[in-house]
């Protein structure tokens, strides 16, 4: 039996002079990158590098829009319809459509990053919004396992990709744990493979009560953003190979 | 016999608040406009209403890119390597084309604006760098008569436009009257039509010192920025069309 | 009996090469000047075109930060805490001064600009963090009458003025009839002008609903980004001058 | 004899969630900070959080204006008239000063960054607009031993204070050796100190010829943004205090 999943973070969120997190070992982890756009980071010379970086390492790229806002970096809710939405996030998939076309790197799906993701998965109406864009842009969707947004998105016949996060702690109802609450955060590799493994076996994720629940989970989603996570993210990969598990970009 | 020429103008030169000309009226005047992308005006609102604006008119959209630069409207030479150029034009090229996904409008073309299309007039090495991106956008090149710009684009294998000035005087060598030299600007939307219509019969323009020249010119630039210049330009299509020739967009 | 009071406006909030409303015109109105500092609008050069009318009009100047969202032009709330926002009030009261230090025309007052000064108008934690930062200027608060932004400042032992709108109805709660309601706004000049007529004469403000109540009144907010509502500015000015009324800043 | 002598460095050039060289290291290092002020680099949280890192290290800090051209870092010469640079400066200066107002540590002078800096070295029109806008803060200037900005600044009456750089060659010209060349850089503490003490000593720099030239130095300028950079640094500090050099910001 192949057990096959992806894994994917977000890359290439460095703005002119300032760098963010270790792009080149991510590389090395990940099989699918979520590549900044322009709105909350990057810039036409940073998504270049990015893709070319993606290209080399044989990394599918997808296209990771979000709030316009760097000095916040995405993470804060800027007030917007629904319709202003569906236009910023088909803008920056443009833009890095137009870079991708210099790159030999092609862009084929899309996840929203911080805030705008956060919004999407919990309020349908930003979840149709940014399908909206989506959905006319030909691309997937990389949305989280559970989400309004992963339902939207399927509901406008998206080609639709689940994920999970390695390294977050799940409850009972399928929702993470909050940060700052125990369990909410998973720092020990072994324990994030062994319920990874198990959810590949079984289809069924271990939550911090104890209990069991059915989750869909075709990519992992690893962080990039410290040294920690970076280590984490690359012993989870070691230990899903040595048991057998190959990681590949969702088709 | 049919005369057919395209005239084009700067459109879409709004950014959040801030209106810039009158788009409305220059819609009824011109066959193909320039749609600034997001570098020297223009967000994803404003690029969706003005590619509605189009649709609604019949109007053939093309990109307008520019130098990041909105304080100064893309009239500053921002330093930059052809190789940050090409990004740059690639990433707004592809902002556009993102929001025409939107806008049941295609982008069929590009024009460089101000401080950039100044220099690739003239530098080869920046008019080969805005070569690259057009060509691998697969759009068509809008560039003026005679510049390194055309020469650069045709080399390219771009399919290009030839566009000349409606109200501005050429000299013997085939470049503008310098603004501020007697000459620089034709204010006389009489005059201006005479001019036009001598060139698509004779395929020869009229120059300062009355001499004539040949020149290549499938499109007539309008300014859009001033009240005077909507309406010479209002006037000049009337002529025109009154003379039997037909504005169209280039193929 | 001496009548006297301020008329106030928000002005020079152009941006790079886009013009917002006529502040010309307006600077024959107002006796005091709203002047956007790089936030939500303007930059150098406009900031200190600004302060040069004031200065040629004999009309003071005040700062007029808002959230650093030029796309949104300061209307929406962008999610910052108390010392954030704090920071921000201070980093663009220092740039106006700083700009004012070339200007002959120095710096006298505060007024915080649309959601930021909506927010801090209901919000004592948000009144609070703007007070902070103007208490360290020196300089005087501008607050609407009967908020908890004019509360703040009074505690905070800053000098407050105290201002009320000229065109919009109120509810004998003593707040702002809402847009779109019966009586939200007026658009006569003579009721305008009779109704702060009255406020002078007796301190009681009528309200929509044919009560009165008592209120505070140092300055009447007019607005400048519509021509009618220059217009109605204009008239007003002159009514309340032929009663004889004075129009002066505040001391 | 005393010999003193002030150490400067470019600190708070974070922006946003970039974060910049490791200012709280160079705090230890330094007697003065150039502080980024909204331009080339930083945000009100960072201008914050960088003069607090000043005070509590007991370091003077100065403003340090640039470019408004943060994806450039403030290292290209974005074109501008020399009024335009004034109130530039004068901006970018006064929104430090007016977050300094809530972090009870003054800003004493000024050093422009970056491109603005090499332009003003080699320009007497751009020094002498600097200097207006430093004139009229009634701070002091900070600048290169021997550029045109620093023979505007005294003619200009402001108090100036000469830097050199304590990790470049000098050519017999008094000019830094070009990068690139020969000689442009010094990697080696020790050369550094020695060459700084002989400075003190004698007033003479030594160049790359094996030549002497007169130098005016009350500031050694060190770099912060890599870690060789901080260790030189940290050494060249240590290696003069052991010769009983006092680092001390100038008066």
């Amino acid at each position: 039996m192949t057990r096959t999943i992806d894994i994917n973070s977000d890359l290439g969120e460095a703005y002119g002079p300032w760098k963010m997190g270790d792009d080149a070992a991510m590389m090395g982890v990940v099989s699918s990158a979520n590549v900044a756009c322009g709105g909350h980071a990057s810039d036409p010379e940073t998504m270049y590098r990015t893709l070319r970086l993606c290209r080399e390492a044989g990394v599918t790229a997808g296209a990771h829009p979000g709030y316009a806002d760097r000095e916040g970096f995405g993470r804060r809710i800027i007030p917007m319809t629904g319709e202003e939405i569906t236009r910023l996030v088909a803008a920056q998939i443009g833009a890095l459509q137009g870079v991708a076309s210099l790159a030999d790197c092609p862009v084929t799906f899309v996840k929203p990053h911080g805030a705008l993701n956060n919004l999407a998965s919990a309020d349908r109406a930003v979840a149709d919004a940014i399908a909206v864009a989506v959905k006319a842009s030909g691309l997937a969707m990389l949305a989280i396992s559970g989400t309004e947004l992963e339902a939207a998105s399927r509901a406008a016949g998206i080609p639709t990709i689940s994920e999970i996060f390695a390294d977050r702690g799940y409850q009972d109802n399928g929702l993470l744990v909050p940060r700052g609450q125990p369990g909410a955060m998973i720092h020990d590799a072994s324990a994030a493979a062994e319920r990874i493994l198990h959810l590949l076996d079984t289809g069924r994720m271990q939550t911090v009560s104890g209990a069991e629940i059915p989750q869909a989970a075709e990519s992992i989603c690893v962080h990039s953003d410290e040294p920690s996570a970076v280590a984490l993210a690359t012993e989870l990969r070691a230990r899903l190979e040595a048991e057998g598990v190959t990681i590949a970009p969702f088709a």
